[in-house]
């Protein structure tokens, strides 16, 4: 059964309210898009006896369709380039703890997914941030500010295309320059692309993979949990097309056993969905991106840079303390019986100071939740300047 | 819809042909033993629109229920004490990146469960082994050789009991040893306790939760996988009265955002199979448990202490290399069209050059099997010896 490529939307934020007042939740990448049911179908359709443990690299089944999957992107990847992991996180602590030794550091554009900093404190890595800036749109920092923070002890560079939590979407040329830059001193390019799809103005995604040259040094890590909007399934992957660094890192795999079984089952169902299926996904985080930014950039003060992808956005805001802001949005305010839940920024960048007036806003609620939201952060700022001016 | 208290058996040994010889496979721990039907059909009665993250430390009403079933075995635990893990792998990792920093050590009788090497590694913690040995069934080394071993740098000694590979419960007794060395020194007991329910000819099992005095070090680490023979669910926990450290453990959990879902419904469904769901299941262990013990000791040369609990059994075999033997099994060996795949116990040492003539089985596998098996030992080991000696 193919599922309908519209999506029916159900308000997450209903979900959860706080004493009377309805919470916008736009502080997590949790999307409110159904999971499609052909693919929830596949899970309830297994007729398993033993609920076995799977190879450790995931089923072979599963990685022979999203090798396919990875095809049909254009990306030379076959079954014995993966390792299904559970969820992209693990993806991400398997790139660490396979590529880098405790001590070593790894250079990561800021703002960044704070949960990268949990893993690297796992494997004992040293992140060394490097500055993009809400000004130039979190575009990659220059090629200047990369020669400077590499050390003796840089093992590579990672990013997020498109970007969570700026919404950038990295050119093709500034692939080429991270390229240029890890073949020059030998470092591998961790791509984490968990919002491939999500590209907007018909803008092609670029993948680390496509790097010719970099076949070696590119790491790609990859989840289905946005892609699907399956987020609690817990599977990803990490795909290399390096023999050595896909040995050690089975070795890891091995540690754990295997990834979770239902999930792979559901993950391969998935691969089967209808090339349209991203169309009616795609078009409805297009018109809430647009819708978002629109009513931002309207307000007073505000800055909000257009995201190519993803579904998040990143604004700076009139105030000096987000964190404060935020939290104050929550205890103290609220506009026609409701308040807006964002991500303070600061939680986003290594280096102490930055992002103070800036928040990150994912546009995982529908449009009509996303106006009453604006609307909120629109009569907060004004309310917040009149008490803490 | 209750399950039958008496399991099917499927012969997994099936599962895996070499060409056209049937492979008896005692080397992993991957029951037989299906899966209750009931916490399948749980899942299959989910009606989820949006497969969501659940919360980092698993869902509430799951980890309601798994306190009720550890108060069943009379342990103090709430639900603020129980963090869900992805596997009972999970919980082991999160333990060791939690209480060890990189260069810490940590004391483990040997031979031990060989994946504690994984994840010691993967958090930079050394492993620091004590012998046990099959002359004396393997049980806890004395206090003299864990005083011995301790230094500046030990923050906490692991168990797993009843013991993979050995098979070893360890007594009241034992524990209280355990516990008295843990509070002299203020070191963590982490206990692997997967097999809790596996213990045999009435013996109970005595969990480190239950050690009065110990309440901020002992680190109980649990999983599903064997109790249900669910191994592919990988929902696993880790559970602590120590307030501090669940906190410290929280955020590893939060970093890779939430176990799987699916999972976690059946594992919360398997909480509510009826009391006596163990004893057929137990039965049939102790039977197998019975007859490849007596097997075994019936071979000339062979020594196989009475395994207490889990499905493993240690065999010290006339031979010098286990690995060689095991591997010449599989390549130029067979018996009445089959041959049989165990585990060489060099790998579950860590001091190199021991246990190379042993082996450790799982006896995973129905009566019929195992005696065919034993068949085809009997065999190899009267050719190998004609062969080698």
């Amino acid at each position: 059964m193919p599922p309908s490529p519209i999506r029916k939307l159900t308000p997450f934020a209903d979900a959860a309210k706080k004493a009377g007042t309805t919470v916008y939740h736009l502080n997590i990448g949790q999307p409110d898009i159904e999971t499609p049911e052909s693919i929830l179908q596949a899970v309830k359709n297994t007729d398993l006896k033993v609920l076995a443990y799977s190879p450790s690299e995931g089923f072979e089944s599963y990685r022979v369709k999203l090798a396919e999957y990875y095809q049909r992107q254009g990306l030379d990847v076959s079954k014995q380039d993966i390792i299904i992991s559970t969820g992209g996180s693990e993806a991400i602590a398997f790139a660490m703890q396979a590529c880098l030794n405790p001590g070593d550091e790894i250079i990561i554009p800021e703002p960044f997914y704070a949960n990268y900093n949990g893993f690297a404190v796992a494997a004992g890595v040293k992140v060394v941030p490097i500055g993009s800036t809400i000004e130039e749109n979190f575009a990659l920092p220059p090629i200047e500010a990369f020669e400077k923070a590499i050390t003796p002890d840089t093992k590579a560079i990672m990013i997020c295309n498109p970007n969570n939590p700026t919404g950038y979407l990295y050119s093709k040329e500034e692939l080429m320059v991270l390229r240029d830059i890890c073949l020059k001193h030998d470092l591998f390019l961790f791509s984490d692309e968990a919002y491939r799809e999500f590209c907007y103005d018909g803008a092609q995604h670029f993948s680390a993979l496509a790097l010719e040259g970099l076949e070696q040094h590119a790491v790609l890590l990859d989840t289905i949990s946005k892609r699907y909007s399956a987020c609690g399934a817990r599977i990803g992957a990490l795909v290399t097309k390096n023999q050595d660094l896909y040995t050690a890192v089975l070795k890891f795999a091995q540690a754990r056993l295997s990834p979770p079984t239902f999930e792979q089952i559901l993950g391969e169902a998935a691969c089967d969905l209808p090339a349209d299926y991203f169309d009616g996904v795609l078009n409805e985080y297009r018109s809430r991106r647009d819708l978002l930014v629109k009513r931002l950039q309207a307000m007073e003060g505000v800055v909000c840079p257009n995201p190519g992808g993803a579904f998040y956005a990143m604004a700076k805001l009139p105030i000096e303390d987000s964190e404060h802001f935020c939290q104050w949005l929550l205890e103290s305010f609220s506009h026609n019986g409701a308040t807006v839940m964002m991500a303070p920024a600061s939680g986003f960048y290594a280096t102490p100071g930055l992002g103070k007036n800036e928040v990150r806003m994912a546009y995982v609620l529908n449009e009509d939740a996303i106006n009453n939201a604006m609307d909120c952060l629109d009569a907060a700022l004004k309310e917040y300047k009149t008490k803490f001016a």
